[in-house]
């Protein structure tokens, strides 16, 4: 009955429903949920912002500024805080004409795949890997394929012969406190990566928004700071360290790619919103941030320890889980066949448990049900005392689930 | 040296390098600018804005809602108001869940495009019309087709022979105030673009930001109202009524197209920018709307006023302009010949003149020197004693040249 639409439309469609269906229907006020992603609530800079905007929301100040149509490379400001603050002090040398401001973090990937994906292109990504990414790289009918990762994050070698293999346009990485593993790539490896991008003519596009929020362990250059070619293009975002409802996000690459992508971000929204642009850089000019900073990484080093600790003491034996330096979530990978996507109805449904995750499954798009065992479990929006009596109600369902199998074999 | 480029950073090139060079070097404080098409800062709700996140920003009340990320669709009581207070009004029976907010106006026709354009598909457009979405088309590989054009807006006989040629999978219409003539599309026009859509099953864009600025003439209903089989896409922006820089807009469609857009939009940014999102929704709810756009229109007419009186006076005999009932700018044909490209240099550079518009060939696909003695004179970013002063000049140059070519000949 209806004009056709575009082929993107059906090849997205898969990744499409896996993200409808994996984060919808996690907002019931009653479940205790370590599903989604977002920040914890106590993290955002409310009094801040609204500090900052009774400020300088004014005519004689940045009033016309905040509301008026604004640069599509991004407030300069901003970007020369994202130089200044958040690049320079580790290790990145970055020009700020190279650095375009975005409506979020994944617009970088979007844009990226304006700018080299043409359909059929060959996209690696990590195994497993952020499945709202392969639902970007399927709409521009790029072929996602795996490269394995182990608890140093992507395994080079595996790297360099599907490059050869497949000769891919672009490698997708999330190097530190990786989605959905809260794996971090070894400093060996990030040097690595950045060579092979060089050696085999293709982008490195380093996704790296949780790395500010690292609250244990070393910190490590990102691959960008190994790229000498122009080859690595990195992408990080605004939304742990400030707020991820003001979509800011930033790109940083070469003379080259950002003339194309001034062309591509003209063409999706001609910039980005200018009044949250203008309030995150004054919550950086003004000195908000190192105080901020701390306060949010406390928190989220008590909740990873209380989630660690309650997983260890409460999930069954061979439950294998990852330790994140930084982030909001970590892995597990459970014993005995368990299948967490049968499980996550009952834990969700069953009003003795009520306790929501992501089930694994659809992090992998090797598909077939490999990681129908693994589970991401996030800790960053939820309360420690709420973790306690989430983590224990569902390391119980689990352990009782693994008792009927054991019974029935 | 670097990874080779997509085929649609190609096609879009050269209409990428039109805007480039219309919309570039026009921030020149010395210049009196009939260029860019921006909102008077006079008309920019500064303290408003400062008013209302004052209220709002507060763990209590919307803080946490406006920087903790947000719903795809976009917020709900966004999405209400513009139901009930933008299209309601206006003779549009909409539901709130077809409607979806967007990062701009323009991020609209980015979405469509991602919906329907496989390479090659046909996209017939207005002649002239709006260059900007012709870069977005031709960065999704669409054929640009011009249809023409008189005083009532597209010429509906010549649209449905095209679309009977072309089988173009969208019509993409300004119909009010359009951008860049000013001119408006008459009522039976648009009840016959709507049939069109539903007869040959053909998806009307309908891309209408400035019909909430009229401020002469009688109100006419959107196309959309007309729209009797989902075919027709209402698109609007709140950058003309409230602020450009919140990048905000708004996209109405049947409920099978808005399932497709919601996909889309998860895959370009995942949602619009919260803040901005909250404070708008504010600006309606608590009654703001009404006084604020009694003084933009106010203050619209009398530069609209201003600017034809001045064209009227200043401008050489034979000169044709329109009128336009509300918007932005009028569109001028000058006689005799005269090259608007090439005045423009001498405009801007002369420290006599110091004006600039900006000139009509880069609205017509066509190419050829189509419409290159036409420019777009904006009226709404300049103040009246402004338009006085530029339009003399303006008018002054134009004279000159018609009578050294009349010299000549």
């Amino acid at each position: 009955m209806m004009s056709q639409f575009a082929e993107r439309m059906t090849t997205m469609e898969k990744s499409a429903a896996i993200i409808r269906k994996l984060f919808g229907a996690m907002n019931d006020p009653d479940l205790i949920s370590f599903g989604g992603g977002a920040p914890a609530k106590e993290a955002l800079p409310i009094d801040i912002v609204r500090e900052i905007t009774n400020e300088v929301m004014r005519i004689d100040k940045r009033g016309v500024e905040a509301l008026q149509y604004g640069s599509v490379m991004g407030l300069q400001d901003l970007r020369e805080v994202v130089v200044n603050e958040l690049l320079s002090p580790k290790g990145v040398d970055a020009k700020v004409d190279n650095l375009l401001i975005t409506s979020g973090g994944l617009e970088a990937m979007n844009l990226l795949c304006q700018l080299y994906i043409d359909p059929g292109d060959v996209i690696l990504v990590e195994s497993p890997t952020f499945v709202h990414c392969v639902e970007i790289f399927e709409m521009f009918q790029a072929k996602c394929i795996s490269v394995d990762m182990d608890d140093n994050g992507m395994v080079t070698e595996d790297l360099e012969a599907k490059i050869i293999k497949y000769r891919p346009k672009i490698v997708y990485v999330i190097p530190t406190f990786q989605n959905p593993t809260g794996r971090t790539l070894s400093l060996d490896r990030r040097k690595k990566i950045a060579e092979l991008g060089s050696q085999y003519d293709v982008i490195i596009l380093e996704d790296d928004p949780y790395r500010d929020i690292r609250y244990s362990g070393r910190e490590l250059q990102p691959i960008k700071a190994f790229d000498e070619t122009g080859h690595t293009v990195l992408a990080n975002s605004f939304s742990k360290i400030f707020s991820p409802g003001s979509r800011l996000g930033y790109v940083l690459a070469s003379d080259e790619v950002t003339a194309k992508l001034f062309d591509a971000k003209t063409a999706t929204n001609s910039h980005t919103s200018m009044l949250p642009q203008v309030i995150c850089a004054e919550f950086f000019k003004r000195g908000y941030y190192p105080d901020h900073h701390k306060m949010i990484c406390d928190l989220y080093r008590e909740r990873r320890d209380t989630m660690i600790e309650c997983i260890d003491r409460f999930f069954p034996e061979g439950t294998k889980r990852t330790f994140p330096d930084g982030g909001l979530f970590t892995w597990a990978q459970l014993p005995g066949g368990i299948n967490t996507t049968e499980l996550l109805v009952e834990s969700t449904t069953n009003p003795d448990v009520k306790v929501a995750y992501v089930a694994g499954e659809g992090f992998f798009i090797e598909g077939g049900g490999m990681g129908n065992n693994c589970m991401r479990i996030s800790f960053g929006g939820v309360s420690p005392e709420k973790i306690r009596i989430g983590a224990e109600k569902l390391g119980n369902l689990i352990c009782s689930k693994l008792r009927l199998r054991q019974k029935a074999l």
